[in-house]
């Protein structure tokens, strides 16, 4: 469908890790009730127009970034570079791929220094950065820590039309891929890659994009997570929790998917493996194995395949959506032309002499 | 639709708890594999026709007897009571009841002593017995402790057309009620009540029957629960969870509802609360409110309210399933007809500005 | 050493549970700091000469009263009993035991109504009460859910020195006996016995008294109760922990003991089992058993042995302390004449070639 | 005490991480009833001479050998390296520090290929390998998961004399500190330090070495550490608990140590902190403090500090080992000439007018 990126002749930076997210929201008082009294993230500062929060045991400034604005989208996915020096890198790096860049020795948010954002070949405004603010880390201030505490940021989940476009440029830049989900015929549904030793530091997802479809915190344990919800219910929140909780098959993690007042997509998350070797085993999913978005088998709701923010340019105008044209996940696993299964090769689906249940969704009004 | 059912002159027998159910299978060794190799059960005995298990923390001989045989049913729902006299008390309860009973010194199974089965009013096979062999009770016993591990049996669940007239049986039997589900009508969708001091013994949903919703195990902790998933996922079973895991609104117990080789539905809980006062508050819930089965608005998907054990008279045949005229939950709370809601008199549904998300099950396929 | 204490003509009252202890503090706002802001206790009502905690489950007005007073002490182990006429039987019971007692209408503490304290035969100030304020259960509170929740009221502890004397009282007045500790000789070093069908309302530990050893409250899982520790350590309170967390041989429950600012000893406790059958097996122990009291043999220290509250008498005097005339669990278990064993009958202690590393105490400085 | 260590001048080899750990045992069978029986470390392969073990999520063929033999010691501290190249770089620069070393192509044990063995500067023998068999990753065969499953190889523990000479060679060799614990006077007792991104891949202890002290392997949760307690009380191994569980003040994880058949020392240890950038925060201690190593201030006991395995030379024997000339931690912490705080400089350690506790050791007999 696109062309393919070809790998720039200078070497890529040097990614630590994913860093933070700056996400434009519309009610910053709302946002503040979600981020901060639901989930407990500690703020780094805060005025009327922003909002600076960190997990539990982050010692850089910020992991999340709120702006008000007034259409909900995405400013920047921000990594952390090894050196000063990488910033520079990055810079020749995407200039070299032709992308529009910004570079500011201040940086473009509080706490952060010379950062570089562009407009990525799959139209993200990515940030690079390494001088940051180090702040309290808060790791042993268990009178700080609330029953779903969230204590690091894991991930981004990135949604874009052409993934196996998108991974090799992102492999390009250094990232290495952990699983990914294909079908028989060689289509490529999602894509999970990773700097930090960890399943991903982002995924690509397919779909309509660019967007971004979730940014994820970790916990310690899985109670943790149960806990958010619970508290959702006595909150009378349940309608924000999208999907979950449950144990993924890729990554093998233990999440939950809520939505925050600008429907911007959080996942919480617990437990996935480590990654660090470079010849770390891939795993790919069938399209059609019905356990590997939910071990348990539990459906995916609609709106997690369609649902996603805009993301902005460096003038922060969104950026125009382009459509998938390879098949959709949730085309060919639910509903009348897609299939699913329990047990690879399982004819008839019947469990000891019961009828088969099925795709768990098809009994459902 | 159906008569009262009298209170009898003489007293109740004073009845302990739920101790354990026989129910009937259809091939013993799948049903092994799934209470034995999966559940981790512990065999008390077992021979070519029987196979019987307790749970970790059990002293009694047994909570549950498989029993081979040709049609997937219950036999027994089996309390036991404080003194060998309840015994004869309750014979003379359902004697004057009108029911048919049954009395066995040597007891219907292994490990019970004097025992009594009856058909009770609402069709159901209850037995009362006191006398019963104590064996090895294994709850320091660690080194058989597995990952999701069952502590103790909790509770029955049956399906009755009429929920107010077996509420109104039950509790001259001397159960107490501790929450239910009602609409503003005043119909009743289903009632909790318990003996022994947790949110149930045994609960009546409202449904054709008389049949068997199912029988509930508990763990210590919501880990073990979800162990038990993953164990599932692993053994690519997943089509076997039904429901859950998830919080319920009723009891406030942590829950899973899987499906045995026969269809015979098991729950795994955790974590309802004391309920041993006499005017222990009773709660009832709203059968339009969308937490009330699942605190995190999670959908019930229709085979929970649908599907059902048969039970069996004391010759062992099936007993006639009689239809519910009441209104049934699944029709008023999803589908055309129904609705629910997640924050009562919230009109709109919307939230910060989002367009309401509505019931989640209709964002599904 | 005293004499038998003889069984009264008139029935006992039913005795639901142990329900609240009232405490004597010298400084309220510590307290509070305690209680409180660290232990998350819920405020049911306070002004500057009390406060009214509940746990998480509740549905009394309180579980625990501090009331600020000149010495620390306990002035009422308080039981709910199961009708308002068992205040009467009460009443009449300890009148035939020759025992001070005080009769209120409006109760001796708020939220609660008709009442009566005495000073039992052991020496302590029981209280029984039917007649209770309710208040709101926020056991679907999760939004004031801790990571350390606490969720009830589990039980008491008093030292008394002669512990038979005092079982055959509380056996009489309605407690069944769950666990004990004695040894070879007859001995007995401790007895813990229920009325709610936990192991436990309350327990009788040999020493010189009477006198509270502790007042225990339970947490849904083990990582509440290891949280505790974990905030105890963030605000440098570390040498309020006096032993634990650990699990205990006797109860099997997972437990922990802190003091509070007047030394009062507080548990927390999770996972006992059932014993509501009235044949529930009693499981005695041997003293020597280096894992009665930790399952995995870490040591108690003596302080744990030899501290614990006065109580007071009903115009709220101390009352005098009497020393145990039997042997001391501390001095036939550690130290120079004492001696455990981890594996009975194993006479070298030795370990596939190691040489025995005894009683682990022995091993420190 | 002894000569700096020089930096070569050939590039340090690029680390991945503690790779496994190769230890004589001198009862193969107690051994394997240790770790695989009582850990469920899973087998990879076994004969009459070795026992292979790797942890859940593992796909290397090993994350531990049990090596039969005359005397308890540890044959190789075994680092995975990033290229096959890093093996020759190994090479060239122990060369140049003028250790013994020895290649072999097919490598020292199974499963493993082209490595070199070392006796390195401080007397340790270290591995360095990249060809490695990949055995099947079990992360996801939940029903193989045990309830006190351990998951990864987490770091190893070595104690050495002189800890600042030790860290400079580590830190030469690419190990970033995270920890470590001084006095005022500038003394070091112990250090941390890693290579992939948790707290240490391993650590020096101060004491009589080259010894091993202990072998870490991590679990997902808290309670999966209590089932191993739990189930050595089970078992009557409680003496083979040394110390924990607990909170670490160090490194924050959730700790126990128990002791194998030959006294080799194991970690299981939980959810310790990303250290992954460059310029994370190393945070040093007070060995006064007494909760460095133990959150909550329960005592070290006197074994953790003095015991410790025998490190073996390339020819298999014993390595001499060498006196500890700089203070001790044991002795300027406890006993006599020690001391230690919960809270700096609370001079007369009083608590809310309690009397001071002090070292809570100083109250056990």
């Amino acid at each position: 469908m696109s062309t393919i990126i070809p790998k720039p002749s200078v070497p890529a930076p040097d990614i630590l890790r994913c860093a933070y997210m700056e996400i434009v929201v519309t009610d910053l008082a709302a946002s503040r009730a979600f981020y901060v009294d639901l989930l407990g993230l500690h703020v780094s500062y805060e005025d009327d127009q922003q909002i600076y929060l960190r997990s539990f045991e982050e010692f850089i400034h910020h992991n999340l970034v709120l702006t008000l604005g007034p259409i909900a989208a995405v400013k920047a996915f921000s990594y952390r570079v090894r050196h000063p020096e990488d910033v520079d890198l990055a810079e020749a790096y995407y200039k070299e791929l032709g992308c529009r860049t910004e570079r500011r020795k201040d940086g473009f948010v509080r706490g952060i220094g010379d950062s570089l954002r562009v407009e990525d070949p799959l139209g993200f405004p990515y940030e690079f950065f390494h001088e940051v603010q180090h702040v309290e880390r808060l790791h042993m201030r268990y009178d700080l820590y609330s029953a779903g505490e969230l204590v690091r940021l894991d991930h981004f989940n990135q949604v874009t039309p052409d993934v196996p476009r998108g991974r090799k440029y992102l492999e390009d830049l250094g990232f290495r891929v952990t699983e990914d989900i294909k079908d028989e015929e060689g289509t490529t549904y999602a894509a999970w890659m990773h700097r930090k030793g960890t399943v991903h530091d982002t995924a690509l997802t397919g779909g309509n994009g660019p967007r971004m479809h979730h940014v994820a915190f970790s916990t310690h344990e899985k109670h943790n997570i149960i806990q958010i919800c619970d508290k959702m219910g006595a909150l009378r929140m349940s309608d924000r929790i999208e999907r979950g909780p449950g144990r993924h098959g890729v990554s093998n993690a233990f999440y939950l998917y809520i939505l925050d007042p600008d429907g911007h997509r959080v996942e919480i998350y617990t437990q996935d493996y480590y990654t660090g070797d470079p010849d770390n085993p891939v795993i790919t999913w069938d399209v059609h194995d019905n356990q590997r978005r939910d071990w348990w088998g539990n459906p995916v709701v609609p709106s997690w395949y369609t649902e996603a923010s805009l993301v902005l340019d460096l003038d922060g105008n969104p950026q125009p959506v382009i459509e998938r044209t390879d098949s959709s996940e949730m085309a060919v696993t639910i509903g009348a032309d897609g299939f699913s299964f329990t047990r690879e090769g399982d004819e008839d689906g019947s469990y000891h002499g019961q009828a088969a249940k099925g795709f768990k969704l098809g009994n459902q009004v």
